[in-house]
C-alpha cells in the first residue's frame, strides 16, 4: 500500500462502520442538521449518537454539547453540518479531540464556481491531509452501510436497501440516493456500502475503492464518475483490482465535449481524455455503462459469478421470439450457445413429448409453466458444455421454486432474463429474493455475460495482472543518451538524436549513419546495403520533404552521390539558416507493414501509448489504440488485437505475416521509456515503423523526439 | 396501391374492428378455443358474437352452431382454432359463407419444420390470396384493438391496455403478449392496434404496416420482426411510410449467425443479410433498437411527437449528476443544449435566489420541488433557442401539475427523463396518465431525441421521399446494348463489353478502344493522350493483371508498342485457350480517388447498391455502404457521407476536392440500371471509379459485368 496509508483505511473503516457517531450542528428543526441527527438517533441502540450545537442543551430529549471538546468520549466519525466558513473550525476541534473521520454534508465550497470557496476547499483538503482527520465530502449527502442496515445520509429519498455485495461510489449525492439506489431497491439489487463523494476535497472515489477491495462482502464496485479528481490514483486503483479479481463498472461522464463541460471538465483533446480513459477501462479490465439500469443488472450479476469456467451458454424460453431475440443479442456478443448432447437432447424431448424443441436455445412453450419445467432445466444444467443457464421468461412462483431447487446440487451460474411487467406480483419477487440476478432486455444480459468472459478471458490470457509493467530505473547508457540530447539545446531533437535515444532503450532504428560528404554517403550506403533512402539531418528542420530534403530509392553510387548535393542545395536554398548536421543515409526496407507509435503525457493520467496504422488512412480510419504506460507483453498484444491492420500483421492477401512479436517488444520498451522520462521528453513519435516479415524484426525508420522544455528536462534528467 | 388492394385492406380493418365474430372450434373447455369463446362473449354488448362446433349445441349457454354455413349472418371475422389439418375446410367454410377476414390460432404449420406441414401452410396461403379470405397467423396468438378495449387473442397474460397512437405488429404472439404489451402497459405507453402475426402464411407485418400508415389513430408503427416473408413488400412500406411521415421503430432479429439461425433464416452472406437491412433502414428513416424497453420508450415519444422544428433542447434537473450524465448522452448522439438569452437567466436567477445554476442545463436542486418550479420550465420554454424541454428528476404530483400547466400555452414538446424508481407511486403515474413521454435511463433519450431531429433533417434533406427514385423502362440503345451483350454468350462480359453497357446508361467510362495491332494501338493512345494503360481484351481473362495482361504508365509510342507485344506474347503463353478481341488502350487518370460500386441482387430485397472505399483498406476498414435500388441523389450523397473516404472527396490534407456531383450522377444511373436489367445481370463491379478533381468528372477504370445465366438473360433481355 504506496499510494494509500493504514491511517486513511482506518478512517473510511470509521465512517462505514462507526459505533459512536456525533452530528456536529445538529438542530431540533428538520432541516439538514435535525434530519440527520433524527437518522443517527434512531441506531441508538448499536451505536452512540452525540449532537453538538453551542445553542441547545438538548435535542429530542437527548443532550446536546457546546463543543466537540465537551464530548465525553472520541466518536469514530464527526458529520458536519454547519455553515461552510464553519467546517474548517469545526474539522479542528474534531481533530483536536482525536476524531480521524468526518463526513462534510456542508456546501458551499468548490462547486459555487468563484475562486474564494475553491481556496477554503483547499484548505479542508491541506488540513486533512495534514492532521490526518480524513474527509469525505463537502457537499455530500454521506452515505449508507447497506449490510448493517445504517443511514448516514442527509437524503430523505431513500430509507432502505437490501444487503448483498455490491460497492457503489458516486461522487454526486443526489444520483446515488436517487436513480442509483431507488432502481437498485426496485430491481432487488444488494448492496454492501452506498458512498456519495461529493466535492472529493480529501477521500475520493479511489480512495473508497481502495478500501472496498480489501471489503470481503464487496465483490463488485460500481461507480459513477464525473471527472476523477486524481487520475494517477484511478489508475493505481483500477491496476489493483485487476491484479485481485475485483471487477469495477462505472459511468463516467465525458462521452461529449457538452457532457465534460457540464461536469465542470476541461476540454477533451484531439485524442480526447475520454478516449484515454476508455482505454484505461479496457486495460483493467473496467466496464464502462451508458446506463443506470445496465449499471445495476450487470454489477449485481458480476456479484453473484465471478467466473465463466465453461464458456458455453444455455438457454431456455417459454417464446421463440424471446429465444431468437436472445440467441440474437449473446451472438453478437460473441456468446455461444453450444447444441446439446444426444443424451440431454433425448431426455428433454421425452419431457416436450414433440412440443418446442429440445435443444439449444430450447423453446418449452407451456411446459416453461409445467411442473417438468425442473428436471428440464437439471438436464440443461447437466450439459458439460453449458456453463451458465440463461431462463428468458416471466415465470410464476413456481417456476422460480423448481429453478432454485434445479441448481442446488449443480451450483452453475443460473440468470434470469424477466420478459414482463417490472410490476409483476409473482415470480419476480421471489427471483429477487432468491438472489437469483435479473435482466430486464437480452443486450444487457449479452454485456454482462460478454463482461464476465472477458474478465475469464483476461486471466488465461496474462491481462489481469499488471506484473512485468514495472519500469525499472535508467541505466547508464540511457542516462548518458538523456544528456547528450538535452545538452543539444533545442527542445524538438533531430532524427538520428531521436533515434540514438531510442537505441539507449533497445528500439531497433534503420541502420543508417550521418553522412558529411556524397563520398562518405556513398561508402555508407555500401554498408548499409542498397536501395536506401537520404534524408537531411537538421534539428531545425523537422518536415524535411518540404524543402525537398529527401531521397528515395536509391540504388547505386552515382545515384546517391547526385541526391546528396540535391539535398544539400535544397537545404541551402529553403532552410539557409538551419544548422545542418550532413545527411543520413538510410537502409530502405520493403515489404514492411507501416505501424505509428508514440508518447504523450496525460494531464491527468500521465504517460500514454498510442499505438496505430500508418499514412493517410491512420487520419481518415483512426485505427489507433491506447494506453496508460507501462505496458505489459500481453496488453501490446492486446493493442494490437484491436487494430484492423492486426489482419495485415497476421498476414492478409498478398501481404506476408509481420513480425509482431519484435513489434510488442519495441512497444513495450516504448513504454518504459515514457515512464522514466516523465518530465523528461514530452512527446515520441515513431512514425513509422516498419514491421519487416516474421523474424526480421520492426524497424522505426523515422522518429521525432520532443523535450518537454530543455531546463525543464535538464533538471529532471 | 399497386401492392396492396383495397379488398384486402378491407379484410384487415374488419379484422381490426370487427362488428360479428365467430369462433370456430370454440369449446366449453377452457382451452384456446373456450378462452378465447369467452372474450368474445364478453363484448357481447357491441359485438355480435357466434360459436361453431359440431360436438355441442350451446357453449356457456349460448347457441353453437355445427357449421359455419349454419350461421344466421355473415359475421366479419372468423377465428379459427381447430386441429391444424381442419384449418383449411374451416376456410372453405367461412369463404363459402362469405366471410372476408380470419385470425388462425391454430398451430402445427412451418413451424414444425417438416416439409408436409410446410405445404400444408402453403396451400393456406394459396387459398387466402385466391379465394380473398385474408388470413392473420397460422399460429398466432391474436391481435387487439387497444382504443376500443378489444383484446381478440387466445393469451391470458395480458387483458388490457392503455388507448393511444402506437400501433404493434409482432411476428411472435409470445412476445407482443408479453415483454411487448406489459412492459407497455407499466410504462403508461398507450397504443392502437397491436398484432401478432404469427407465421405469417398470408397477411404479414408490411400488410398490417401498410393498413396502419393510412390510420389516423396510429402515430407510430412498433414491430418485432424474426425475419421478413416479402422483402420487397417491407421495401415497398417503408418507402411509403417515409413518403407519408410515419416512423417506424423495429427490433429485428439477425445481428448474428446465432440470432438469425434461432429465428429459423438462412445464414447471412458475405455483405450480410443484417447490413443490408440496416441499410435499407437508414434509407427510409426506420429505427432499428435493440431492446424492449427502447423499442416501447422511443415508439411513445414519436407517437407524441413529430418534428423538432427548433433543434436546441432544454434540460433542467433536481440533480447536477444527473444533468451532467444527461448532457453527455445527448452530446454523443448530437443533441445541443444552447444556452440562455440574457433575458431567460435573469428571469431564473431570480427565482433561484444564489442556488443551483440558471443556465441550460439548470440545475435547479430543491426548487425542482418548489412552487416556482412550473415558473422556471415557463422561461425555459420560452427560449427560441429550446425547441424541446426534458424534466431529469423524480418530482411529486405537484410538480407534475405544474409542467402541465406551464406547457398549456406554449405546446413544446416535453419529455420527461424519470430518475427515481419505477415503482414510485407519486408523480409517475401522474405523468404517465398527462400523456407526457417519460424516459428510464439518459441514453434512451437521446436516442429518442436523435431520431426526432434526425427525421426533421431527412426532410430537409428531401430524404424522406422516394419520389425521383423511379427507373423507366429500357431505351433502344440500352435494349440493344443488352442484347449485343447477351448474344457474346458468355455469362462474364469483357471489360470493353461491360463498359458499353454502362454508357448505354450514360455512366462515363475511361477514354479507351481495343487495338489489334500494335499501330493501332500507338494511334489510339495519341488520340486519347498519354500516359495510357494497356490491357488484354478477353471475356476469357477475367483477372488480367495474373497474366501479365496490363502494362501501367507508358508514356511515348515506343512504349506503347513494346507493351502490347509483350501483353500478347503473355496471353498466348499463359492463356493459349482464350478468345482475345485484341488490347485496350485506355486513357491513365492521375490525381483521382479510387471508389468502387457495385450491384448484387439479394434474395429478398432485390437489388442493391455498394458503394465504398477502394484498394485494399477497402476490406480491412469495410468503408461500404449500401442500399436498395434506385436511389434519388439525396439518397446518393447520404450514402457517400457515410463513407470515412468522404473526407477525401471533400478534400482533405494534399487531396483536392473530387466530383462528388458526378459521383452521385453514376451511382444514380448505375442504380437505376440495378432496377431496369434485373433477371438478366447478376452482378456489376466497378472498380475503381476515379473521382476526379471539381468539374472533371468520375470515371469508371475498370468493369466487371456478370450475367444472370446467358438463357435467362436472352430471355429477359
Amino acid at each position: 500500500m504506496e499510494t494509500w496509508t493504514s491511517a486513511q483505511m482506518a478512517s473510511i473503516d470509521k465512517m462505514l462502520n462507526p459505533s459512536s457517531i456525533v452530528v456536529v450542528g445538529a438542530t431540533p428543526r428538520m432541516q439538514y442538521g435535525g434530519k440527520f441527527f433524527t437518522r443517527v438517533l434512531s441506531y441508538k441502540d448499536r451505536i452512540q449518537s452525540f449532537a453538538v450545537n453551542p445553542n441547545y442543551d438538548d435535542i429530542f430529549g437527548e443532550r446536546c454539547y457546546h463543543t466537540v471538546a465537551d464530548l465525553p468520549i472520541t466518536p469514530d466519525l464527526a458529520v458536519v453540518i454547519v455553515p461552510y466558513h464553519a467546517v474548517l473550525a469545526t474539522l479542528k476541534e474534531c481533530h483536536a479531540k482525536g476524531i480521524r473521520a468526518a463526513i462534510v454534508i456542508s456546501a458551499g465550497f468548490s462547486e459555487r464556481g468563484d475562486n474564494d470557496r475553491k481556496a477554503l476547499q483547499d484548505e479542508l483538503t491541506r488540513y486533512a491531509r495534514e492532521s490526518g482527520i480524513r474527509i469525505s465530502g463537502p457537499n455530500c449527502l454521506g452515505l449508507a452501510n447497506i449490510r448493517d442496515d445504517l443511514w448516514l445520509t442527509s437524503s430523505s429519498r431513500i430509507k432502505s436497501g437490501i444487503p448483498g455485495n455490491v460497492g457503489v461510489i458516486c461522487q454526486s449525492g443526489a444520483s446515488l440516493f436517487g436513480p442509483i439506489l431507488s432502481r437498485a431497491h426496485e430491481q432487488g439489487i444488494g448492496m454492501s456500502y452506498a458512498v456519495s463523494t461529493g466535492n472529493e476535497a480529501d477521500l475520493d472515489f479511489s480512495d473508497f475503492a481502495r478500501y472496498m477491495i480489501d471489503d470481503p462482502n464487496t465483490r463488485v464496485i460500481a461507480g459513477f464518475i464525473e471527472g476523477f479528481k486524481d487520475g494517477r490514483k484511478f489508475l493505481e486503483v483500477a491496476k489493483l483490482a485487476a491484479d485481485r479479481g475485483k471487477p469495477i463498472v462505472l459511468i463516467k461522464i465525458g462521452r461529449s465535449a457538452q457532457g465534460s463541460r457540464a461536469a465542470g471538465s476541461h476540454t477533451a483533446a484531439m485524442t480526447g481524455a475520454d478516449e484515454l480513459y476508455d482505454a484505461v477501462c479496457r486495460q483493467y479490465g473496467i466496464l464502462r455503462l451508458e446506463s443506470y439500469d445496465e449499471l445495476l443488472e450487470i454489477a449485481n450479476f458480476l456479484a453473484k459469478y465471478s467466473d465463466m469456467k465453461t464458456a458455453g451458454v444455455g438457454l431456455v424460453s417459454n417464446s421463440g421470439g424471446v429465444i431468437s431475440f436472445t440467441a440474437d443479442m449473446l451472438g453478437k456478443h460473441g456468446i455461444s450457445l453450444p447444441p446439446l448432447s444426444d443424451q440431454g437432447r433425448e431426455r428433454i424431448a421425452q419431457l416436450l413429448k414433440g412440443f418446442g424443441a429440445a435443444a439449444n436455445p430450447a423453446d418449452i412453450t407451456g411446459k416453461a409453466s409445467g411442473e417438468d419445467f425442473g428436471e428440464i432445466l437439471g438436464y440443461m444444467l447437466d450439459e458439460p458444455e453449458i456453463g451458465t443457464m440463461i431462463v428468458a421468461c416471466a415465470g410464476g412462483n413456481r417456476q422460480i421454486e423448481q429453478i432454485i431447487e434445479a441448481n442446488q446440487a449443480r451450483n452453475k451460474p443460473v440468470a434470469y432474463l424477466w420478459t414482463g411487467s417490472r410490476h409483476q406480483d409473482t415470480g419476480l419477487p421471489m427471483l429477487k429474493a432468491a438472489g437469483i440476478p435479473v435482466f430486464y432486455n437480452p443486450a444487457t444480459l449479452a454485456k454482462g455475460l460478454r463482461h464476465l468472459a472477458d474478465l475469464s478471458n483476461r486471466r488465461e490470457k496474462g491481462l489481469a495482472t499488471s506484473d512485468g509493467a514495472k519500469a525499472i530505473g535508467l541505466g547508464a547508457d540511457q542516462r548518458k543518451a538523456v544528456e547528450t540530447a538535452c545538452n543539444e539545446g533545442a527542445r524538438q531533437l533531430s532524427e538520428a538524436r531521436s533515434k540514438s535515444l531510442l537505441q539507449a532503450w533497445d528500439i531497433p532504428i534503420t541502420e543508417e549513419q550521418v553522412a558529411t560528404s556524397s563520398e562518405q554517403a556513398a561508402a555508407i550506403a555500401a554498408r548499409v546495403g542498397y536501395p536506401v533512402v537520404l534524408k537531411i539531418a537538421s534539428a531545425d528542420i523537422p518536415h524535411k520533404t518540404e524543402i525537398g530534403g529527401v531521397q528515395l530509392d536509391l540504388c547505386n553510387k552515382e545515384q546517391v552521390v547526385q541526391a546528396y548535393d540535391r539535398i544539400q542545395a535544397n537545404a541551402q536554398k529553403h532552410a539557409p539558416a538551419a544548422k545542418i548536421d550532413g545527411v543520413l543515409v538510410q537502409r530502405m526496407l520493403d515489404n514492411s507493414i507501416e505501424v505509428i507509435a508514440g508518447i504523450s503525457y496525460d494531464e491527468q493520467l500521465g504517460p500514454t501509448l498510442l499505438v496505430g496504422a500508418g499514412g493517410i488512412h491512420t487520419e481518415l480510419y483512426r485505427d489507433v489504440t491506447l494506453r496508460a504506460c507501462p505496458v505489459t507483453p500481453a496488453q501490446a498484444l492486446d493493442m494490437l488485437q484491436e487494430l484492423k491492420i492486426y489482419r495485415l500483421l497476421q498476414g492478409f492477401r498478398n501481404v506476408v505475416p509481420g513480425d509482431i512479436q519484435a513489434l510488442i517488444d519495441s512497444i513495450v520498451k516504448l513504454s518504459h521509456m515514457a515512464v522514466q522520462l516523465e518530465g523528461v521528453i514530452s512527446e515520441v513519435d515513431l512514425n513509422p515503423i516498419l514491421v519487416q516479415p516474421q523474424g526480421q524484426g520492426a524497424i522505426v525508420a523515422d522518429a521525432l523526439i520532443t523535450l518537454k522544455t530543455v531546463e525543464e528536462a535538464q533538471m529532471c534528467a
